[in-house]
C-alpha cells in the first residue's frame, strides 16, 4: 500500500479525539511555563498517562536541555516504554514521535557524538562536512529512539548580540541555506524511500521566520524591512524546503508587528504557498502561551490555539492535556474546521510511516550504548573541528616550532569541556569523553613541556603571579579566551551567572579580567597565541592587537582540544574561514559584509566607514601560501541555462598542503533598487599539495543575482555586474 | 488678483527655460560634492550669472555651515544684490527664494538669536514655547532676506548613535510631530495671508522620509518593518502636513530599498497623496547625484534627474546650472512633460506670492543689524533654556544653598560657548554674544566665589593636580562634560577631531579622560553636580553613580550657560524633562518608552530586561514636590468626538513654585497585531504655585489609541486599554 493509502486509511479510522491527540505534545522535565502554557514538572509517566488518556502523538521525553534523563541505556529505555504505551494502549497504536534537539551531535545525551556548533561549522565551508555530521546524528538519534530533530538551524545571524548566534551558519543567507540544506538532508537521508528509514529522523527547520530579533534579544520583534526580510532571512528557507525538510518550527518572534504563531501570512501565505513547504508546522514551546501574555494578539488560551490553527499551525508542541481539550473543545464548537485537523494529523502520520515508525517502533538499547560516540563518529567530530578552527592572525609564531621546548598555557577556556562545548550539550559533561586545549597539547606537542595555570575565571582575576611567572619562563603562551556555556540567550543563571554579567546580550567585549589576563602575559614578552573560544564573535580590537597569533574556535565540542593543538603545532593545517565578521565593537552592529551602500552627505569625513571590522566575514589564514591568478566569468548562458561560469587559478605556493574556500562574490553595479555593495554568491574548497595549482570552477546560479523586492519577487535585471574573488575582480554583462 | 490667478498668469507668460530655472538652486560657500552633484566653490557672482543666464528661483547664498558670509550687514545686502538681479535683469523679474538653515534660531549668522537645539527644545515639552521660537527664527530670517528655512526637523530619533539627533525633537512620535508642528506653524505664520507675510518663511519639513539609518550611521539605509515606519516616523510628518507647511527635505537614505529621491511610492503615493501634502518637494544637497554614485540605481544624473522628477521631486536644491541643461534637455526630449514641470514651478511661485516677495523683495540692512538678537528675542531664547535642562539626579546637593561659599566649575564645556551652541551655529562665536557656564554662575551665584580649572579637554587629560586642589577646597564641584561640536553626523575633522574619535557614532561613552576628571573631583569627596552637554544621550550609568546630582543640558545655545547657573543656585526651578531615553551603553539600543513586548522563552533569567535605562524617557525632578491623585479616564465619547477624556489632580507638595509636565500613557491591552507596551499619547505643562492642587484635563485623541497596519492604515479596535500617568494607572473600555 503506498504512502497516501497508508495515511487515508488510518486518518479515516480515526475519532476527533483520536486526531487532535495526534497534534499535541508532552515534554519531560522541569520547565517554567506560562500561565497560558504548559509548564512545571512533567514526568515519563505523565506522559504515559497522557498516551493513554489524550491519544497523544508527539513527546520530547529527553534530549533536551530540561531533561531529567541523560543516559544512553535509560533514555532508550524510555522511548521504548513511551512506543509501548502508544502502540499497546491504544485503539490505533500509533507510534509516537520522539523530537528532541540533537543540535550539534547527539549531545544532549551523554556519550553521544558532540560536533562543534554550527557556527564553528560554518567555518569549514564544507556542506559535505555537515551532510556527513547530520547522518551521524540521525544515526545516533534513532538508535535512542528519537525520531524527530528541531534541526537545522536556518537563521541568518545579523546581530551578534543574539545568544542563538553560535547556533546559526553565520551571516551569509548563501553560505546558510547551502549548509542547513545539507543538514537537513543529512538527517532525512533516506527517508524518501532511498535508503533506510531508521537511520534517518524528520528535520524541523527554525525558526519561521527569525535572524534579527531587535537589540539581538531574544524572541524579540524582528523589525526589518520586506525586502530585507526577502533578500536575507527567507532565502535559506526556500532552500531547505527545496532540500527537503519534514518540518518547521515557529519563531517566538513577532515579524513585522505579526507574532509568528498567530500570522497566516507567514506560516500559510509566504511558507505552504510561496516556499512550498509540505511539512509539519511546529508551535514553539512556550509560543502560543506568548500570544495570551507577551505580544497580546489573543485573549485566551483557547483563542491562541484557534488563531494558530487558522494560521498554519499542525502540532503543538508541548501542549499536553489542556491544550487537547481547548482544540478538541474548538473543533466541536466549529471555531476550527475537522478538514483542518484532517491536514495536519495526514502530515503526522505521514512523517511516522515514512520514518517507518510503525515496522521499526522499538530500539535495542545495548545497540545504542555501541553506536553512540563509536570511533568513526567521534572522527568525524574531530574532522570537522579541525576544519573549523580560523586562523585569524599570524605573525610568525604559528606553527609551534622545534624552538619551543615549553608552552604556557592559561585562560578560563584553557580547561574546561564545558565551554568548548557550549550549550544544548549535557550541562556537566564526564570530562572523560573530551578532551580540553590542555589535554589536547599534552597530548600532540611531542617533547614540548605543556604548564597551565588558570589565571582567570571568565569574569574574575585569580591569581596572576604565577601566570607571570609561567609566562616568563615559557617559549610560547596560549591563551584560551572567550564565553562560557549558555543555551538561548545567556541563561540559565545557575550556570552562567547572573543575568546581565559576561557572557551577555549588550557586551561583546571580553570582561576586563580576561583583558588583564592576556595583558599580564604580553607583557613578558613571551610570543603568545589568543585563543577565542565563544558562540559569537567578541569585540576584541585591542586584545587581538596584542597577541601574535590568533585563532577563532567558536564552540568546538568534544574534539576542540585535541583539534586546536593538532593546529597550533601543525599537525594540521588550518583552514576555517569566519562565518561572521568580527566587529571593533558592539557600536558598529549590524556589521556584515553584504551591507548596503551608505552616501556621505557632507564628505567623506563625515562618519567612519560602515564596514571596517577587526575581521571581515571569509577572513582566515593558512600555514600555505595561496595565490589566485586568471580570474574569467563567463555570463553568455546566463539566461539560458541559469548559470554563470566562474573559474580561477588556485596556486599553493608553499611547502605544505592545505585547503582553501574559493569565494565568490558579486555586486549589481546598477539596478532599480539598493543591492548589497558586495554579497556572497558560490564558494568551494580545495586542497592543494605543495606548488599544486588547481582551477577552480564554479557554475553560479544567475538568480544569485537578483534584485530583491519588497513582495518577495526577485529579478535578475540586465547590466552590468563585479565579481571578485580574493583581490581580482572581473565585469561582466548579462544582457536583456 | 487671488493668487492662483496670479501664479496662471505668471506662468502663462515663461518660456520652458524660465519654468526650468525656478526649479533649480545653487549654494554659496565651498562643498565637496560629488562627480554628478555640483560641487566646489561657488560664490556669489556664479549665482547672479546663473540668475541671469538660466534664470534659477533659489539660492542659499548664505546662513548654512559652508556659507563664507555671516555677518548680519552683509548677508542682507548679498539678499538684496541677488534679489535685484533676479527682478532687474530677468524678463519677468520673478524675485528668488532664498533657503538656509536656521534650526535653532538664525544662527549661522553672527548676532542671530541662539535657542537650544530641538532635543532640548523638546526637553520643554511646550509647543508655545517651539512656536514663540520659530516666529523670532522667522523674523530674524527675513530681516536678512533669507526667506525658507530647511526646518523643522521632523524625524524622531530611535537610535542615538545617529549624529543628527540633537536637531529632533526625540523619540516619541508623538512629541515630535506636536513640536515639529508648532515650529512649522510658527515659521509660517502669518503666510496664509492672516498676518503679515513679511514675517513669515517658509518652513520646509525634513528629511521623508528619515530617522533611523542603519548604525545610526547619517544617509544609511533605512530597515524597518512597513509598520514600525507608519507607527513610528510617518505620524509627524502627517501631523505637520494637517498644520500647514510650505516645503519637504527629501531624504538621503534610502527606506526599504527605495532612494528617497526616486521612489515615486514614498514622494507621491505617501506624502502627496496619503498626507495630503500639497507643497513643494526639495532635493536634498547631493541626493541626486547619490542615485548614480552611492545607491546605484541610475547610471547617469540625467537619469537620476528625470528619476527624481518622476518620483515628484519639485525642486533641485542646489543644482546649478549643469543640472538646469539636463532638466531642459529631459523636457526637449520628452522624457519628462512640460506638465510635469508647470505643476512643480507653480508651487515655487504660489510660496513666493504667499510670502510678499514680489511686494517686498529688498531688506535694510540696518534693520537687520537691529532685529537680529534683539533683547526679547534673546529673553525668549533664555526662557526656553531655563525650562529645557532637565534634572535627572538630585541627591540633596541641589539648589546651591548659603553653606555654599565657593564653587569649583571643572570639565571641557564649562567654559565654551561654542560647544553649549553645537552645529549649524556659526562655527567660531564671538564670546561676547553669549555666556559659559562660568560666566553665567559668576553673574548669578551672588556671594558664592566661582573658580574653574578646564582639567581636560573633550578627549585628554590636561592637569588633574590644580583640579583636585580646586575640588578640594570647594564647597560644591561642578563638572561640565559632554561632546564638543559637530553637525550632520560627527565632522567636520577641523573642528571635531579626526572621523571615530569621540564624540562619534560608535560610541556612547564619555571618553576616559572625562571619567578620569570626573572621579578626580568625586575622591576629593566634595558635593559634586555633573552637567552634560551634549547633543544626544550619553551612556553614562557610572559616572552618574559616582555624582550628587546630574543635569541633562542638551546643547542649550547662547543663553545655555545663564540658564545652567540660574538652575543650580535654585533662582528657576528645573521642569525639563527628558525626551529620549538614557541608555546604559550603546549595546543597549534601540531603547525607547514605546517598545515592543518580548517574550522570554526559556524564563525570565533568560536576558536582561529590555528597557532598563539610566534614565527612562520622560524623567525629570524639580525643586518642587508633586504628586498625582485622583486619575479618572472617560471614554464614552471616544467614537463620537474621538475624544476620551482623561484628567488628573496635580499637587505641588513643596514651598517653591514649580512647573510639572503630566505625561499619559497608553496600552492597548489585547489587539490584533503587536502594540507598544506603553506609549506617549498626552502631555500638558502646568505651573503650581505651592501648596496649590490643580486637575489636569487632556483631550487624548481617539486615534492615538489605533493599530497601525502595514499599509499604514490605523484603526481603534474595542476592547480594553490602560493609560498611565505618574504612578496612577486606570483601565477603561473602548466598545465596539
Amino acid at each position: 500500500m503506498d504512502l497516501a493509502k497508508r495515511v487515508d486509511d488510518l486518518l479515516s479510522r480515526m475519532t476527533l479525539g483520536e486526531k487532535v491527540g495526534q497534534l499535541i505534545g508532552m515534554y519531560e522535565g522541569n520547565f517554567s511555563g506560562l500561565a497560558s502554557s504548559p509548564g512545571g514538572t512533567q514526568s515519563i509517566k505523565d506522559i504515559q498517562d497522557a498516551i493513554r488518556e489524550f491519544k497523544i502523538g508527539v513527546s520530547t521525553p529527553f534530549g533536551t536541555g530540561i531533561s531529567s534523563h541523560n543516559n544512553v541505556g535509560v533514555v532508550a529505555r524510555i522511548a521504548n516504554r513511551l512506543q509501548k504505551t502508544a502502540i499497546n494502549e491504544t485503539r490505533l497504536g500509533i507510534p509516537l514521535l520522539i523530537a528532541i534537539d540533537a543540535l550539534h551531535g547527539h549531545a544532549n545525551v551523554e556519550g553521544g557524538t558532540v560536533f562543534p556548533h554550527n557556527l564553528g561549522m560554518a567555518a569549514t565551508w564544507d556542506p559535505e562536512r555537515v551532510h556527513q555530521a547530520a547522518r551521524i546524528t540521525a544515526t545516533e538519534m534513532r538508535a535512542t529512539g528519537a525520531t524527530q530533530n528541531y534541526a537545522p538551524m536556518t537563521n541568518v545571524a545579523r546581530d551578534p548580540r543574539w545568544g542563538r548566534t553560535y547556533e546559526t551558519y553565520g551571516e551569509s543567507p548563501h553560505l546558510v541555506g547551502e549548509l542547513a540544506a545539507a543538514e537537513a538532508a543529512g538527517l532525512e537521508y533516506g527517508s524518501d524511500g532511498s535508503g533506510d528509514p531508521t537511520e534517518a529522523v524528520a528535520a524541523t527547520m527554525k525558526h519561521f521566520l527569525d535572524g534579527s530579533p531587535v537589540r539581538g534579544e531574544n524572541a524579540a520583534p524582528m523589525d526589518v524591512s520586506p525586502t530585507t526580510l526577502h533578500r536575507v532571512f527567507v532565502p535559506p528557507f526556500r532552500r531547505v524546503v527545496e532540500e527537503g525538510v519534514s518540518a518547521a518550527l515557529v519563531t517566538n518572534s513577532a515579524i513585522n508587528g505579526e507574532p509568528g504563531h498567530s500570522s497566516k501570512q507567514y506560516l500559510t501565505t509566504l511558507l505552504r504557498g510561496d516556499l512550498g513547504f509540505q511539512g509539519l508546522i511546529y508551535s514553539a514551546w512556550l509560543g502560543i502561551g506568548m500570544l495570551v501574555e507577551d505580544h497580546r494578539t489573543a485573549t485566551t488560551v483557547s483563542d491562541a490555539i484557534r488563531q494558530a490553527a487558522d494560521a498554519g499551525v499542525d502540532v503543538f508542541s508541548v501542549g499536553g492535556p489542556t491544550y487537547a481539550g481547548h482544540l478538541l473543545e474548538a473543533v466541536e464548537n466549529g471555531e476550527i474546521s475537522e478538514d483542518r485537523i484532517d491536514e495536519s494529523v495526514r502530515r503526522v502520520l505521514e512523517v511516522k510511516f515514512r520514518l517507518g515508525l510503525f515496522e521499526h517502533p522499538f530500539v535495542d538499547a545495548d545497540r545504542a550504548r555501541r553506536v553512540l560516540g563509536r570511533d568513526e563518529h567521534r572522527h568525524a567530530a574531530l574532522e570537522c573541528a579541525r576544519h573549523s578552527m580560523t586562523l585569524l592572525k599570524n605573525e610568525d609564531v604559528l606553527p609551534i616550532d622545534d624552538s619551543v621546548d615549553e608552552v604556557f598555557v592559561t585562560g578560563p577556556n584553557a580547561n574546561s569541556v564545558d565551554n568548548l562545548c557550549g550549550g544544548w550539550t549535557v550541562a556537566q559533561l564526564d570530562q572523560e569523553y573530551g578532551s580540553t586545549l590542555v589535554d589536547g597539547l599534552t597530548e600532540v606537542a611531542d617533547g614540548v613541556d605543556v604548564r597551565f595555570e588558570q589565571g582567570a575565571s571568565i569574569r574574575d582575576v585569580t591569581d596572576l603571579g604565577p601566570v607571570r611567572h609561567g609566562a616568563e619562563r615559557a617559549d610560547l603562551a596560549v591563551v584560551a579566551l572567550g564565553e562560557n556555556w549558555y543555551v538561548h540567550e545567556f541563561g540559565p543563571r545557575d550556570i552562567t551567572g547572573a543575568t546581565g554579567e559576561f557572557p551577555t546580550r549588550s557586551r561583546l567585549r571580553l570582561p576586563e579580567a580576561q583583558r588583564r589576563l592576556l595583558r599580564t602575559v604580553t607583557d613578558t614578552g613571551v610570543p603568545t597565541v589568543l585563543v577565542l573560544v565563544s558562540g559569537r564573535p567578541v569585540a576584541v580590537p585591542d586584545v587581538v592587537e596584542r597577541a601574535d597569533g590568533v585563532i577563532m574556535c567558536y564552540l568546538p565540542g568534544l574534539a576542540g582540544g585535541r583539534a586546536l593543538a593538532e593546529i597550533l603545532t601543525g599537525e594540521v593545517n588550518p583552514s576555517g574561514k569566519l562565518p561572521i565578521t568580527m566587529p571593533k565593537s558592539v557600536g558598529d552592529l549590524p556589521s556584515t559584509h553584504d551591507r548596503l551602500p551608505t552616501p556621505y552627505p557632507i564628505g567623506s569625513d563625515e562618519h567612519p566607514s560602515s564596514y571596517d571590522p577587526v575581521f571581515e566575514f571569509g577572513h582566515g589564514l593558512s600555514y600555505s601560501d595561496f595565490e589566485y591568478r586568471s580570474l574569467s566569468v563567463d555570463s553568455s548562458g546566463a539566461k539560458e541555462s541559469g548559470l554563470i561560469d566562474v573559474a580561477v587559478d588556485v596556486a599553493n605556493r608553499s611547502e605544505r598542503r592545505g585547503e582553501e574556500v574559493v569565494q565568490v562574490y558579486a555586486r549589481d553595479l546598477v539596478s532599480s533598487r539598493l543591492t548589497p555593495v558586495k554579497e556572497l554568491i558560490a564558494f568551494d574548497r580545495v586542497s592543494l599539495d605543495p606548488g599544486e595549482t588547481k582551477r577552480v570552477e564554479l557554475a553560479v546560479e544567475t538568480h544569485r543575482l537578483g534584485v530583491v523586492r519588497p513582495d518577495g519577487s526577485s529579478v535578475v535585471e540586465p547590466g552590468e555586474f563585479e565579481v571578485t574573488v580574493g583581490e581580482l575582480s572581473k565585469r561582466f554583462h548579462i544582457d536583456d
